[in-house]
């Protein structure tokens, strides 16, 4: 396939040099389905990318289509706040039916904004008015989004520089495996939360991701999420997992912490929860922690009901039944497969990979090489992201609905990927 | 009309206690179109809330709803982040030919994220950036968002208090009018800044909302808003305009600065940007300002297409001529004429208001009337909220589409609500 | 007089760039006596500055000199922490007879180390802990000293840039007159109070000088104090009298604010308290405000056993009865005309003056007048600093135990430096 | 001995809570000599505490009490801010000398005012604003001071609390050992400050004491410190040594950092430097670092020449030749021997000990036991304090110019309160 690199001119001209993906793929997307993309040219790329994570069902998944055209139709409210409306009620009831009872999770749940950021705020917040302490422990290059207060627990130097003020109130800790098996888990953390002299101001709460996206496809093992979780229960601190990236389907289970059997203290979703990439994300907690007064947090956007449409066919869609868990394991066992076989090949240059469910990194000892992997699957028609530190990091974020064949289809435009640029 | 209260089950049980519009408008809203709304009980309700602002154009405007609809079927991308794609480029060139070029307004445009907030977030980033500095000056009962660094800027102390950190690098100064004229305007601002021992660490940038909408409807005069520039000019701030309640017509023009002949260094919109109540924010800004690299500011769902979609048509509907600012204004002083009549019938009980456009305030000597009047207005069919820091504020609100009948069936409902109250 | 500039070698090439005095004052000096410091050279200094206010009976005063080497010849304890010593008894009791009782003060006196900054340090801590609040309001141009609790008070832009963090949990609010009376005082900090949608941040506590003497001998009328005071008691802010410079009887009575009457909650001294002018500070508070821990807040030298002797000798000596208090005032008055006569002279020049007991400000509108006049000054034998954001104030600050023909002189020197710097 | 309680009326009536070593030693000291204090009662104490380090020459050291009896007597300036005076210019040439010189440290010397934690705060902005950057790293268990900079970064929570606001720009390492040897030294330090996406920071400095004092008497080895002197060098960070403990000879060398062979950027000292238990401190750094504007950090009692008198005679008693550290070293054998002793006639109670020099610790597994003995020496006339994060270890600190036998009077007093305690 040979792309000409298209007119971008008001996007050189008008938009901001911010801009970051349309740089490293040079091309007008215009409509989607499925796992496929097509720009304005008729070419058409592969996606193992799905929106950053908030395509788990594909795009333009085709129910969920049926359901937002026909509230839009009908004039179904679109904007509600935190106004009661039929269409956020039968959300509501799904969650709870679908999602929240049959894995015995007692969470209450608040509409904090449409975006992750807002949820991750509003989770900090909430622990930190609960516990009466300002500061938050944070891991090794977490990503929990772009306002300052995400931003804080955020790892990545480069986006908290951008910050202006100094960040503080966050301390990192390492992440599952960050010293290679080397240290005992909790070691550094614990010895601080003992000692009386150590200087760490004690945390309201801990922020984890069960497997960093941006941060690498960081995989923590369960039983290190189930140490952390004691761990914070001894020493009176809330567990937040922030399950945006990783949550609604991504590793297997809806929540990615089901596998590890912990119940998080605040759990925050968001990416895929609307299912069709629309903006929506939910902060759920403990009923106890429901200490908020009536709009102590709010948002203009917070009532975004054709999400909440999309959200339920969704649900209703994919979640009632144990079919899409198992699906996702399989396609991961297919995904291993083929990354084992990668790096088998290329045995000796240094490739490593790790993954769940269907997200999954390939790592290669020279850090430049994910971007050149990810440049050249480009040019051979499929949109892959890289990820980590420095950018080290090739990661597959699928669409879970991807059939064996697509996916397959995928995998080998990444083998080849990785051959043509060894 | 007889409301029966529903039964708001799953509201009571699952939603979280922050819940708060859904406690003073008790109804489940199923369907709305422009003024409208209607409740799943075959209520009907004359809407002079337009969602905080973001409807400008009613409910589901059919011509955006005919835009959008075309678009989900077609297949258009929904979720973009930053790609390129044609409904963003129809938008970027629309936002150029038919806002900024003929306002002679140089600004680069920058997706920060879906929300105010974000918009609102960007900008204090971007300003401390240039300016290397962390201070940012806002005013008396500002609202700018929930998120951390929003917040600081934000004057509301029960909003504040929410944060569960201490809100620093903000400080406020006194809005327009604070002191109801007896004080010359800005002393106390330039004094300190003129002053090397005043304490005041040197801001990076001033905020400001030309009219304070949560605030409670506190308008600043065209010559304040100059003065303020000028004094951001001569003393090396940057002047950010926070144009997301105020902006895309509510007050006549395009942007609520027009009228001052101001041109601020940075500009967020959000609310009605997308015309049909749908999750978009802007942050616009002189491009010298324009230092972001590439990604240091991001989040998921900057690129919500379909936002795009409807935004492209609401300004090729709405602003290729100056029809509907004329419009504004008409309606606008229908509506003052229309407060005036009632401050005159309740002469003696301290009424007053102001206002600009379609955005007026009515205020009472007894703090607790404005939202007897909200509650009194919503039994008779009308959706109407309070603002100001004590809830002393009847806030109007309407869409800027509504037609001269619906809008002086409101006031007259105002009217009745205000005499009922008494 | 003819001054040779000393050999400052060890000076110039072993101490630190931030030495600043001795850049003024170009003289090794080497003994000291009364109103009169001796260089190396033989040469003698009137000195109208003593030691910044920490030697307001003078250098080396005899009787305090004795009781000084009695002790220091007897082994009485020279480095005590807080254990109890004999010497520190009777500093106790005396302060107690001398001092509390009869004003009818119920201080509690605390030892926080030896200089001013620790004292406000430890007002600040006391005043948090007791209100729970973080936020401090501080007066335009104060002085509070320079660690990073005191410095976040203070206004000096020069200052606080030497902080390399941001400085906050402080807000300045005007100091009295700083609109030359045409603002209602408090009227911004009592509105930003009642308001509750200000942005201010609730104080803990309001921290003020009755004089600033670094500031540029800025006098509070006894009317705006007390008004300050009252603004406290509604408003539930503790109030601090930093009373380290012009305590002691600098301005009269032995604490400064005796003339407003009033009775601040928190009361820091230092500079004169010993004496002799060795460093030792105290921080007074109401009885119900003491609820330190043991050790929660501790310090080296907060035991200086030779200061606690002298400042004994100090009490007993010039505050028995009230004749330093009417001789300080008579001063003053004799302060007071030459300054007129200075001002008269100089009429046109741009010459005012302001001050109480023995502290006085000559500013100019010329604002490198005061400077030139201090340096002049010098060059006759005299030593006079600056004051105020830009230097632009000469500070006459005699000992208080100044004979009427040293001041006399000194006041001379001064109308002939004024006379020839113009 | 049978020591009465003294009445300590005015000590707890008017001084505050706040106090502390007067409740663990009920008794009114009067005069001191050597090793010995006195209180009024006739009762002699041997002197294992030394002012907390200030004191490392004895009290009322007769050559430092000589020469400043003269000093005073001849009426030589007492207080002199940062004027030129023959007593600052004999203590800066001896300093150079005596100090500097023979060990080849190319310090500048700055004046910081009178306490080690102006020194400390001093050191911070000097750091601070030679790098950029607001963070600073410190170590568990440290203990650089009370006032905001300093407690920013000291580890004890119980200090850390009376802040009053959340301290934060600090953020603790793991000191030497704190693991027991099984983690690899500076592991988590350097991965944090290597990886883009740790979230840490980036620190201006690092601030170290060589042993912990207050926190436990913690030894850090030389290879350790090398080892940290490489980090900060590869890592662009400016090293603080706070010597303020530990230097004057406390550990050996007059510098505590002497035999590991490394030069840090910054120094700070005070408690023993003037000698005689007088405020003063100081704050050393490399040439390059000398960016101070005149006057940007000042203070009252920067300027304590009776204190730089007792200085001088105390450098050219003491550090003229390399005997008082000879002495130190075979002193320290001394304690280290009987400290052997103790531990193995108490083998089984876990009893540990450690130390360098003069300074050594003796930790009991049972955490109320070393209060225990603290207050059985007491009874048996000997001061000894405890230290760490539970007050879990005795820390001997017995002036440098204690006698053999003194030395051994008091080791046999340890040794009969440990007994006696069991």
């Amino acid at each position: 396939m040979t792309i000409t690199p298209p007119a971008l001119s008001v996007f050189e001209t008008l938009e901001s040099e911010v801009r970051s993906y349309c740089r490293g793929w040079p091309a007008v997307f215009d409509r989607a389905q499925g796992s496929h993309l097509h720009d304005e040219d008729g070419h058409t790329y592969l996606d193992f990318f799905a929106g950053a994570g908030s395509l788990n069902y594909g795009h333009n998944n085709p129910v969920l289509k049926r359901a937002l055209i026909d509230y839009i139709e009908r004039d179904g409210i679109t904007h509600g706040l935190d106004m009661a409306t039929t269409a956020k009620r039968a959300f509501l009831e799904t969650f709870e039916n679908v999602i929240l009872r049959p894995r015995d999770l007692p969470y209450k749940v608040m509409f904090p904004g449409p975006t992750g950021t807002n949820a991750v705020e509003a989770a900090l917040k909430l622990a930190r008015k609960v516990k009466g302490r300002e500061s938050v422990v944070s891991f090794t290059n977490a990503f929990h989004g772009m306002s300052l207060g995400s931003l804080a627990v955020t790892g990545n130097a480069f986006k908290r520089a951008g910050a202006g003020i100094p960040l503080v109130h966050g301390t990192p800790m390492p992440f599952d495996n960050y010293f290679d098996g080397t240290v005992e888990d909790f070691l550094w953390f614990e010895r601080l939360l003992e000692d009386q002299g150590s200087g760490l101001n004690k945390p309201a709460a801990v922020i984890v991701e069960t497997v960093q996206g941006e941060g690498g496809i960081n995989v923590a093992r369960a039983e290190w999420l189930r140490a952390l979780q004691d761990l914070c229960h001894r020493q009176d601190m809330l567990l937040i997992v922030d399950d945006i990236q990783m949550g609604c389907g991504r590793t297997g289970g809806f929540f990615s912490f089901e596998e590890a059997g912990i119940t998080p203290d605040i759990v925050t979703l968001s990416k895929s929860i609307s299912g069709y990439g629309m903006p929506m994300s939910l902060c759920l907690f403990k009923p106890e922690l429901d200490v908020w007064e009536p709009g102590e947090h709010n948002g203009t956007f917070r009532g975004n009901n054709p999400a909440f449409v999309t959200a339920t066919a969704s649900l209703n869609t994919y979640w009632a039944d144990g079919q899409m868990e198992k699906q996702t394991l399989a396609r991961g066992e297919q995904v291993e497969r083929a990354l084992l076989a990668i790096a088998d090949e290329n045995a000796g240059a240094g490739v490593s990979f790790r993954g769940r469910g269907l997200v999954w990194g390939l790592e290669f000892a020279d850090k430049d090489r994910a971007t050149a992997v990810c440049r050249r699957a480009f040019e051979l028609g499929m949109l892959l992201e890289t990820s980590g530190p420095q950018s080290e990091v090739v990661k597959l974020l699928p669409a879970l609905t991807i059939s064996p064949d697509e996916l397959d289809q995928g995998l080998r435009i990444l083998a080849r990927s990785v051959r043509e640029t060894a």
